[in-house]
């Protein structure tokens, strides 16, 4: 059931459709001999190569020498990176891709191949990394359409989509048992090749202009060496990191979703190494490049594969393929696969992810929107770029306004809240805040002005209490705007304290000479603090 | 005495000396209109002159015409950004420069602004960015060194030391009274250019190979429109982007430390219209770009500046300095204002920063080595992206790895603490963790980890509350992350419950149906949650 994904995404990549299968031999070995999970299954997967076909196409013509030798460079490069990220243990990185990010680029990649395959279901030209300039081509081409292309093409659809809910109550209506008719149904998109197949060898759909597949080269991939044009290798490096990145990170996260079902585990370090190993095994076998992908993985993982020798097997069910069955590809006619992509890909997009993000934060939601818009008008490398931006940024600025609590006693308690949400007690001449984040050099400013607008506003004031029990880390930055208040508020006869400061926290701190020259206090509870600078003859307020 | 400044910056910018003299004259206007310092004196600074010669430098022939057009050029391009930051009230941008990178930064630049001026007070050749290329530079050229005017350069270097220190109590001394003694101490620039001009003059120094700052043009500069061309401000963006930011950046700085001193407030975003203004006004009037220095901006402030028409009058001062002293700046040797601003910038360089950084943490640490290792190798402009890139990174890369703590109830209180930190008490049943970070994307599956290694070492276990004291925000990553900490836990026999939410968050919470679905509860205090899930059957463990 591999094959037909594999040529279909080769088809995608722009390459020949021997290099899928090629594709899907080694990386598999390599991947079950070096990876953590043990029913995940390397090969081309959709988002993967349409961003090779994206970054190919910009260095070489498809369909020529350069394009094969770009996307095997590609690959190598790719794999290079990863195995460098593993050496460095830089697993970690795949946590700067949010799940509104990752989530609204692979909608926007669904969406740009669907599309992209619309020209081989219509059987018109129709080119275009993006969604203007897909559609303004597919438009200008329409009048091209050849009826028995489109026909081949959403009778493929057709069974596809219905094979995936219909088929098998159906066989088992017809008497199959439960487990054969699970089999045939999943088996939908080998018999559409099959029979397509048929009806294109006995129509004669070549002479009825519909696009064939055409000559597939029998046999293994000789191995060779890629090229090392160092002037490629830059033209292609910002596309292969961020292959490598998306690949790795959608891998992991197949691999997770897969451990967790089995209380399994996986190590994104030695993912990483597994993953460039896969990428340069399929370079040096003229292969594009790989990762991890679902629809795959969940065939194995059903099918029961417990251990790394389910991906052997398969790898040798494809080269047995590459080397017996390629001839009958000559009469598959490309819409078929075309079908084969689209009814794969429509199960990534995923649009109530953008209800959900409105519904939770604004902030999720600015990154997904920026992501999937992007990626649909700049293309997939502009639009995941931006989409990681757009989050780091937002996350920023969150941090650089951070909320600032005024709180009180809740009677009774040792327990302060903010006195904008509860009944609590506060006392006219001291001033507590509870500062909600980490101090840094992004908020050191904002704090500052905050305690400067507060003070000019309260005569009675004496003491000011920061509580500390959000506050992680005091960078060096801040330690400057801290000095600064203290310093503020001892020319104004007013104290600064702190209250609750965490171990490290304090441990930084005592390392300078901020404590000694603080104009109050450091009490261990807030409530400590209160207790020992409140004025015993003005009755506090209750708010 | 801002009038050896402005020459002598015009001179590090690679300008004539009189463009120097109208780049204080309108921008000072207008900053004294816009601004909200009263005391900020807005003119040619060191930092922002380098920069200029970098920038410039790389799209034109020092002494060209078109160096003349595109440095005018910088300076409009810089105006028109900061007023569209200013527009978009984009003066928090200036807080993601952090302490270390600023401060890291302008050692470095004063390094190579001091060893640029070399050249000057050897009388040889010698130009380059960084520092291996002015030395390399320097070093090729030394043979050519001239005798008279290395001799001006020391004697001016010496004198103006000593002017800093010794002059002010020589001449109380010698009898004169303490406030004109200052004047004149504070006066050493103007001397020494006196004495040089005359001493070059009468020695002739113009046959002896000595530079001479030359013809400069009497007169106000003419009024015009600088150019449009859109291939010129495209080589420019970059830079000019820069150039605003650490303008803004040194500006604001300044002014807030002398505000601070009168207890006055300026406002970041005007400040941004203000400089924009300024820049604007320097473009149209044939400067370059200017912005608040701290030494112009002390003179006035030590001068009881109190109001903005002090600006005014100065610019006046320098208008009719332009007007009719011109002419005798011919004979003033180049030496004497390569040794003015070696003065001025040394003290820039403060390499105690380094040492504070590495006492107080390792990030500030590798953030301010980072900035001042790029700038003196890379150059100014990549100095500093690489300066901001690496400060938040590291901020990025901390946060991914929060501090999380397992906590305890301190005997007889309500409070916990870190078991690692005090005597606690724990129970065999539940797990109490602390995690010191808001939950977000980068670090939600690093807490999924963790929590999943703990749960995997400990058999006992029937309850794990988070603590979510310093939890400021969960984004959709993180609740995601949740939920699967949920769902595992639940499949165990276990429960998640949380306790001391926060109420924006829980806010956030309540729009999901993840405290539907939670397997255990939401408690007010961690108190409460340990009272209501421990065993009372079971000793408490006391750490």
């Amino acid at each position: 059931m591999l094959i037909p994904q594999s040529l279909a995404y080769a088809m995608l990549a722009g390459m020949p459709a021997e290099t899928g299968l090629y594709a899907s031999i080694l990386p598999l070995v390599a991947y079950a001999l070096l990876g953590t999970s043990r029913t995940l299954s390397v090969g081309p997967v959709a988002v993967v190569s349409l961003m090779t076909a994206t970054a190919v196409g910009q260095v070489a013509e498809p369909g020529s020498a350069e394009y094969l030798t770009a996307a095997i460079a590609l690959a190598l490069l790719s794999g290079l990176m990863l195995l460098a990220m593993g050496a460095l243990r830089f697993g970690f990185l795949a946590n700067f891709l949010s799940h509104p990010v990752v989530a609204g680029f692979i909608t926007a990649s669904g969406f740009i191949i669907a599309l992209s395959q619309l020209r081989h279901l219509l059987g018109i030209d129709g080119h275009g990394d993006t969604l203007p300039a897909l559609l303004g081509s597919l438009l200008h081409n329409l009048a091209d359409w050849n009826p028995v292309t489109l026909g081949t093409g959403i009778a493929t659809l057709l069974f596809l989509f219905w094979g995936r809910s219909g088929m098998q109550p159906l066989l088992e209506r017809l008497g199959l048992p439960t487990g054969a008719a699970s089999i045939f149904a999943r088996a939908g998109p080998v018999l559409v090749i099959l029979a397509t197949t048929a009806a294109s060898f006995l129509g004669n759909f070549a002479d009825r202009g519909v696009d064939l597949v055409g000559d597939v080269p029998r046999g293994l991939p000789s191995l060779a060496l890629p090229s090392f044009d160092l002037q490629l290798w830059s033209e292609l490096a910002v596309a292969a990191l961020l292959i490598s990145i998306i690949g790795f990170v959608e891998s992991v996260s197949v691999g997770r979703t897969l451990a967790a079902k089995r209380r399994q585990r996986i190590d994104p370090d030695q993912e990483l190494v597994a993953l460039g190993a896969a990428n340069v095994a399929s370079a040096v076998s003229a292969g594009f490049p790989v990762t991890g992908g679902f629809s795959r993985s969940v065939v194995n993982f059903d099918a029961g594969a417990r251990t790394p020798a389910a991906s052997l097997l398969a790898a040798g069910g494809i080269a047995l393929a590459a080397l017996f069955f390629t001839p009958i590809l000559f009469y598959l006619p490309k819409a078929t696969l075309a079908a084969t992509i689209i009814v794969a890909v429509i199960s990534l997009i995923d649009l109530r992810i953008i209800r959900r993000a409105w519904e939770y934060s604004l902030s999720d939601f600015v990154a997904v929107a920026t992501t999937i818009i992007a990626t649909l008008v700049l293309g997939v490398e502009l639009g995941v770029l931006a989409g990681i931006i757009a989050s780091l940024v937002l996350h920023l600025y969150k941090t650089s306004r951070p909320h600032i609590a005024v709180v009180g006693a809740v009677a009774g308690t040792e327990h302060f809240r903010n006195v904008q949400r509860h009944n609590v007690i506060t006392h006219p001449n001291i001033l507590s805040l509870r500062v909600d984040e980490s101090l840094y050099f992004a908020n050191a400013g904002y704090l500052e002005e905050y305690v400067y607008r507060f003070i000019a506003d309260n005569d009675q004031l004496e003491h000011v209490i920061l509580q500390c029990t959000a506050v992680n880390e005091i960078d060096m930055s801040a330690l400057e705007a801290l000095e600064a208040i203290d310093h503020r508020l001892r020319e104004q006869g007013l104290t600064l304290n702190l209250s609750e400061v965490k171990g490290p926290v304090m441990d930084n701190l005592k390392k300078t000479d901020f404590l000694e020259h603080l104009s109050g206090r450091v009490f261990l509870t807030h409530h400590q603090a209160v207790k020992s600078l409140k004025q015993d003859d003005i009755e506090p307020y209750i708010i």
